[in-house]
Order: C-alpha cells, then structure tokens, then sequence
C-alpha cells in the first residue's frame, strides 16, 4: 500500500488506473476506521482490482468548531489496518491541498439536503458534496462506498453525480453495529459509559417503531410518539425523530410506500444519527 | 458538421474524441450567434483539432421571465454559420435535458460571484456555473473559449475549474466592437434605433476614464464620477459603474495595480454589460 498525500500524485496515479481495464472503487472517510468503514473497505476490495481510501477530516463539513476538534484521530492505526486489507492507496490530503487559499467554489443540492441533517447543521452538506466532488475528481473511481447510517449523505452524494453526469455510480453498504445494536460510528468512543447505556436507546426506539409498523400501525404521529416516548430520558436530547420517503425525505403522515425512520439525538457534546428501513 | 441534440450521443462522441490524439475546443453559447462568437469559433478551429459549439438558453441564468422570452432566437441561422465555421459538432440541447425533472444539483463561487451582475441579477452566476460545469462534463474538452465582455463570468468559470480541478482550460478572447465602440452582444438587436444611439455612450464614457487614467488620474472616485457624467442622460438606467481589481473584482479607491472598468446599464429592457482594462 502507498500513502498519498499530494493531491497531483493522486491524480496521476489514478489517471493511470484509468488507462488499464481494471475497476477502481474509492472508500471516502474521515478516519477513525471502524468495523462500518471495514465493511465498505472489504466491499470495495471484493468489487474492484483497485481500492482507494481517502482520509481527510474535512473541516468544510463541520459546523462547530469544538465538534471538529473532538473527531477522533486514529491516522497510525487507520494505515496499518488499510495496508492489511489489501487497500492500493491510501489518500490522505491536508486541508490546504483540498482548500487552497482563494478557494470559493461550492456545490449546493436543492430539498433533500435542506432537511433533517441539512436543517441542524448549516452548511454541513454544502461540505459534504464539495469534498465528495472534489475527491471523485482526483480519483475518477467507477465505484464510491458509502454508509447506510448516513442515508440522508447517500441520498445526496447520489444525487450530485446524478446531477453532474460524474463517471461513478454510489453503492450504498448496510450500517454495521454493536452487539447491542448501537451504530458503529467514529463518534462514539467519545461516549462516556452512562452516555453509552443511553445511546442504545436509539435502536430500541426504532425497533419498538419497526415491531409496530410490522403489525400494521401506518401512522407515523403514532410512531413517532413511541419512538419519543422511549428516547425521552434525562440527559438525552433529540434533535429529531421523523419517518420519511426513502427516496426524497419528505416527511410522512402516513405509511404508503416504502419509508424510513430518521434519528438525530445528541447525548452530552456527542451528535448520534441512526436510521431503520420500514419496508411495506 | 453534426447536430447533436442528445446528452447521452454527445457524452459519447466527445469521449471517443478524448481516446485520439486530438485537442478539442467548445465555444458555449446562448446561440443568435455574432461576430463575437465568430471570433471565439475562429480561435477555437485556429487551435484545436475538433472544435465544438454548444446553444443552449439556459433558463436558469435568466432572473427575469421577461428577459428570458425576449432574447433573441435565431437557430437556423446560427447552424448555417457554425456549419461555414467548420464547427464539428453543434450541440443543442433542450433544457430538459441539462435539467431533467428533478434536478436539485448547483455551484456556487464565493466572492467574485456575490459583486457587480451578482448583486444585480440573483441566481445568475449560479447558473452559469452549473450549465458551463454540466457542458464540460458532458464535452470534456481541453479548451473552452470565452468572451471578455462577459469578464466577470469568465473568471467565475476560470475559479470554478481552478477549484474543481476540471481538465479544461478556459481561454479569454477579446470583446468585439461595431465601428461605433458598441460591444458585440446578442441583445444589441432589441435596441431602437434612439436606444442605439444611447448605447455607444458607454464607450465614449470608458473612453474617457481610460483617457484620464492614461494621464495620470488614479482616483476612482473622480474617474467613476467622470463615467457617470457622461452616462447621466434620459432613458438610460446605470445599474453600476466600478472600477475594480481584475483578480478579485474588488472595489478600488486608488488604481495602483492594473484594474477594470465595469459598467452595466439598462436601455429601456435592454441590460447591456461592457469593461475595459486599465493597465498600469
């Protein structure tokens, strides 16, 4: 495995890969990899003759300066773990390579971005889109991984390329979790263990709304209410519960298609996002 | 020469290109093609092996339904001339093409996109960089041509492929001028003939300044009072007048390094733009 992180090296040795018949998948993180990040890693390695991962803890993305400070960084233990699992290249850009001084240019996406996530943190989408750009720039890959526990992100960086006819198609890998059921994200080594007991409440509130739904309750007020009713505990904030169309979050009075529950809650200065598909 | 209407056909055309040894060219424009975008074809075919035309009236640069439905349409006319030009491929989209239902996908440019036609015409700059990002994806060329009239979009454009990395070169020609002074532009033929003859006041009035800076004059307030003299006439609406950086588009007080002159008015519905260099 080569460690990039030269942006014009990036670009030629991909340029290359594009040159011969092989398949180039890319797994954008953040580092901090986590058996979530493995799972995309593995597809990618399975999928393609060569993986890319990028590391970049990309400040554009980030609405609280305290949050961007606190984001784990596991950079050591990211490339050993890679270069064991066969990972071609590792990308890690500085800030300055992504952001020259002077640079201006955003990628913004209308509705499904303006929701949810959009609404809570301003301008972290905005973030999103831009560096994803800019990485499927540097990298042309055919395939780019992403995480089902940031569905509203999928949503949208599928979107973009959709948009702007990019050469490569998003897969989507299911989210991976603890035993008991917690989503595995980079953020939760900063949970504390009380804060940990209270973080599995957001599986059990979508479970408990999942069990509901399975026996033909298709009111989402009603839904909603259980899923609040379980979360609501001290400690625990919700920044919001809403069940909304897979394909364009609207929010949902009724279940007539398929949906999805959508989780936001923060639990001391640690965010926690979580989603379940309710399939009809 | 082939008339290409399809996104899909064109994608594919261009990408054969990209596999020969060929520098291509696209000349971008609204169509009711000048002498203007002769000069812009001409420079194309002068340095490129395949030289690309695209007609497109993007609807989402026009802030005004009014302007839109009133901009002149003349294609026959327009694949007649590309055809004599020795264009290879005229691409003519329809908007639904460029912006299938759907479409929820925007570039911003900070800054140089926020002053002067920024602030006159919401959206505008928005939407030029989208579409001129959507045609160099779809065209990938090496080069694309622009006018200088436009100064302030073809920096927009030069930012947006300097920050996104795009391959393509944007490539500045100089404006055209009617013997009388008055820059080339495809609005020039909703002028009266008494709106005509207030139109060349813009040149005389960037005349002048040009005048008076080679002189000696470096305060812009004087020089701009001096513009707005001349322009201060009945039935010609100044929306702004500005001596600016050419880099940064920012306002001058003093002209110590070489800068612009900016003008836009209005005649009647007529919005015209002009600019010229003032260099140290």
């Amino acid at each position: 495995m080569e460690l990039i992180s030269s942006v014009e090296e990036m670009r030629l040795l991909c340029a290359d890969f594009k040159k011969k018949p092989f398949n180039v998948g890319l797994v954008p993180t953040m580092g901090a990899l986590h058996d979530g990040h493995i799972s995309l890693i593995k597809k990618s390695t399975e999928d393609n003759e060569i993986t890319l991962v990028s590391i970049f803890l990309n400040p554009a993305q980030f609405n609280s300066a305290t949050d961007l400070k606190s984001y784990p960084r596991t950079i050591e233990n990211d490339s050993r773990l890679c270069n064991s699992l066969d990972v071609d290249l590792l990308f890690v850009p500085s800030a300055d390579q992504i952001y020259p001084p002077g640079y201006s240019t955003w990628i913004d996406i209308e509705g499904i971005a303006e929701k949810l996530c959009g609404l809570k943190r301003p301008g972290h989408f905005r973030g999103v889109s831009t560096v994803v750009m800019k990485l499927l720039t540097i990298c042309s890959p055919d395939f780019a991984y992403f995480g089902e526990k940031d569905y509203q992100q999928f949503l949208i960086v599928q979107r973009m390329c959709f948009d702007l006819m990019l050469d490569t198609e998003i897969i989507l890998c299911p989210i991976i979790r603890e035993k008991d059921g917690l989503a595995l994200s980079s953020r939760n080594v900063n949970l504390s263990q009380k804060d940990r007991t209270l973080a599995i409440l957001i599986i059990k509130a979508m479970k408990e709304v999942e069990k509901l739904f399975y026996e033909g309750e298709r009111n989402c007020i009603e839904l909603i209410e259980k899923a609040k009713e379980i979360l609501s505990v001290p400690d625990l904030y919700i920044e919001y519960i809403d069940i909304v169309g897979s394909v364009d979050l609207e929010s949902l009075q009724k279940i007539e298609s398929t949906a999805r529950i959508m989780i936001a809650v923060k639990i001391g200065s640690v965010r926690l996002i979580d989603n379940l598909s309710l399939e009809l």
